[in-house]
């Protein structure tokens, strides 16, 4: 790896993170905070500044990059966020453990929601506002990750994205980039705009909304309640949310092409019809479950449905019930929801509908090559057929996923009382969702977790949110190679 | 599929199995059994006669068999020898309900081990013996299906083990299967006579020995006492359970050449190092978890975690230790261990030791490849590469393990009181294990749980016991064109 060209781009990205901060400051002026948090805020943007310009100067020179520095770039990228950016929590006292701290931030930049944060509404207006934009910034980072740079890097199937994004095609490497980000933050943030209009049109305060919309484009899941979006108990709002929950775990390419005049994309695009199949599919089960048993009324028993099978599906993970106190069977419906997440391409987690897709259909090709031993046949997705080498990346990223998720399982058993517990605790952050089961449940948060628990589960936040195998290829020897 | 010389096939197993039936008769009278339980036993033993002779004398012809009839005589086979076989527990009155007595016999058959029956001391003798000797039958099937069939069916990968059994090679598949099946039988019947004598030599009863021999060396784990093996609370007998428990989930093919006079086999085969190492570590992790914490010495600790990990990991599932009681870590390793299972071409369940090897193989030369896209890079196994196929095929073996385990656990939810309750259950019936955690946990039972739930549980000890494949072929809509 060349170190020294990694984090000379890295540099740039503390120099962003540090001008996000001193927008913070501003924010956390504007609503009298406390003198503590805006001196802790300003000062955060300082020292994030100072370490950015200092890395630049650092590591100046040609930069020159191979396949392998991209690894590098977005690991140690997503790292040096989570180290800075937990500056703020630690500077203002609102988070008083470094690791702590840490978790929140990763939590952040990772789009999870996990939180160690029990009432938000006493925290200081800055932080809040800095914790939402987090999850706004970590989301602009996996949308150019998972369109832009996974799959040139050929991560876990990805690469059957390639050929989607507009953009000149046979280009090296950065230009491409570049153009693609382009497209995609412009999506990203006229939906921002969209939603943050829309919510405030609601009632929501600038402040609120602004922040909601922060974490739902993301697919992060903080609030600023501590009753997450159920606080306001208003259908207008969840509504808005839902849908942007929604249109964020779709292709963002799909978007690009929807706007383009093409608004029946959403519908010729076999993910983003398996993905909605999915949603309601879950809320329908969902509802039925807890009608009569938690809701009176189906109406009551639909509407709690149809956010919370949003939330989770999308990884979201904002809450508008306890669905811990749900029935057995919506419980772990909604766990199995988790692992399967959002569409690949869209600030989603979890295994991604694509993959799941190729896989089922690898398994029926499986079956009838044992019918037809010499028959050749292909995987297809939609009409396309797929790459062997593709089914072979995807066959490995689910193992791997379902090895990750056993092995720190066995480790949170240590810290955790059951195996719902530890199960959804890892699950929650090695999908990107947020709340899990039993002791770490929508109505809990992830506080009382010891401290090397806490590192375990911020280690899964970071494999799940960069696809596994970036995060992995640090700990192969080759890697450090020059 | 050519219904008729399926059939032809299967009426032999119910003639085989009304032999057996009429032995249980014997034993049954010899012991002195109330006449209600020698009458039903004897009825069984003769409409199973009468069905197998009706059967046979029905479907006879030329038998001609292609590949997919191999999966038909499989699956049909063991349905219809848990159909019969469940004839003595209703006759006898030991189980009132059909769908308890077909779940208590599929449980024999697929040497799972998982029971309805609360009290079994107040069993009759006969129905006792006729339940360890299912698991004795169901064991010499597995040996024959994983080492003689599944290889040729190409099912999950275990075409590596194609070469490993000695015999014509490039005879046709009729011969060959009935050459291995003498040899591994041959084994198989000396390792009971020896273990039989060894536990008679250390107190047992001939029954009691004789019993607990089926059900160690068919990794069932069916006991004649409630308390399991615990109830003799003697270390001669659980140490010499343990080791025929580790050697019924070695490949029976080391067995063959270590008695022709290669002792040293079992520390060159890679699956079995790993086997071992793995048992090692468990009981390691199992006995400094539950010392102090549990038990008062090392001594104990270490005694009970021994025999817990071996007859967890090797799939049997005897008991001397309420495990489910033990810290929450202890617990959530041993689930880990059900995973895990024992070798390929053994007694054993599970996913099986070598599967595992060769996709963290597989996983490792997939990191590797990102570095060095150009590279040729090959899985091996030992020494030996494992072509492309295989690692395909077990891929997919895995993922639809994966599946169907998820998809069985939100479905158990319905009944389960929750999610270690639902999980455990199908990991220790798909894994032919036997107890789980919770409500399903060593000291309990599966009776409580209501007849739709334990039709699933059947459905997946047969998928598990037969390599998922073997039964899902019968879902695929070309398989039943002639």
């Amino acid at each position: 790896m060349n170190i020294r060209a990694v984090f000379h781009l890295i540099s740039f990205t503390l120099i962003v993170l540090a001008v996000c901060l001193g927008g913070c400051t501003l924010v956390s002026m504007h609503y009298g905070d406390p003198s503590q948090a805006i001196r802790g805020i300003a000062t955060s943007a300082i020292i994030t500044l100072v370490g950015g310009v200092v890395m630049w100067a650092l590591t100046r020179g040609r930069i020159d990059l191979s396949r392998r520095d991209g690894f590098g770039i977005v690991a140690f990228g997503w790292l040096a966020a989570a180290l800075f950016g937990a500056l703020p929590y630690l500077l203002s006292g609102a988070i008083a453990h470094p690791i702590d701290a840490v978790f929140e931030t990763m939590s952040g930049f990772t789009t999870t929601g996990a939180s160690v944060l029990t009432d938000l509404e006493q925290l200081p207006r800055g932080i809040l506002f800095w914790r939402s934009l987090t999850q706004w910034i970590g989301g602009m980072g996996v949308l150019v990750l998972c369109v832009a740079i996974l799959p040139f890097l050929g991560v876990g199937g990805m690469q059957i994205y390639r050929a989607e994004m507009p953009g000149p095609s046979k280009d090296r490497l950065t230009p491409r980039i570049a153009r693609t980000a382009e497209y995609l933050w412009g999506v990203y943030v006229v939906l921002s705009v969209i939603e943050l209009l829309l919510l405030r049109a609601g009632g929501l305060s600038w402040f609120d909304a602004c922040c909601h919309t922060f974490t739902t484009l993301s697919t992060g899941g903080f609030s600023t309640l501590t009753a997450s979006v159920g606080g306001y108990n208003r259908i207008y709002v969840e509504t808005v949310i839902t849908v942007f929950m929604l249109l964020a775990s779709i292709n963002f390419a799909l978007h690009f092409r929807a706007v383009r005049g093409k608004p029946l994309i959403y519908f010729r695009d076999s993910e983003c019809r398996v993905f909605l199949a999915i949603w309601l599919f879950g809320w329908l089960a969902l509802a039925f479950n807890t009608w009569q048993t938690v809701y009176p009324t189906f109406g009551e028993a639909a509407r709690n449905a149809i956010f919370t099978t949003a939330s989770i599906l999308t990884t979201t993970g904002y809450a508008t019930a306890d669905f811990d106190q749900w029935p057995n069977f919506s419980r772990i419906l909604l766990v199995a929801l988790m692992f399967i997440g959002g569409s690949a391409g869209s600030t989603a987690g979890g295994i991604k509908v694509v993959r799941i897709q190729i896989m089922v259909m690898t398994i029926l090709r499986e079956l009838r090559t044992y019918m037809q031993p010499h028959a050749v046949l292909h995987v297809k997705l939609g009409r396309k057929p797929v790459e062997p080498d593709t089914v072979t990346h995807i066959a490995v990223f689910l193992i791997i996923f379902v090895l990750i998720f056993s092995g720190a399982t066995v480790l949170m058993s240590f810290w955790m009382p059951n195996l719902e517990s530890a199960a959804t605790s890892v699950v929650a952050t090695l999908g990107n969702i947020g709340p899990g089961l039993n002791a770490v449940g929508p109505a809990q948060t992830f506080a009382f977790i010891p401290a090397p628990g806490k590192i375990v589960l911020t280690a899964c936040m970071l494999l799940g949110r960069l696809e596994l195998f970036t995060v992995l290829m640090l700990f192969m020897p080759g890697f450090w190679r020059k």
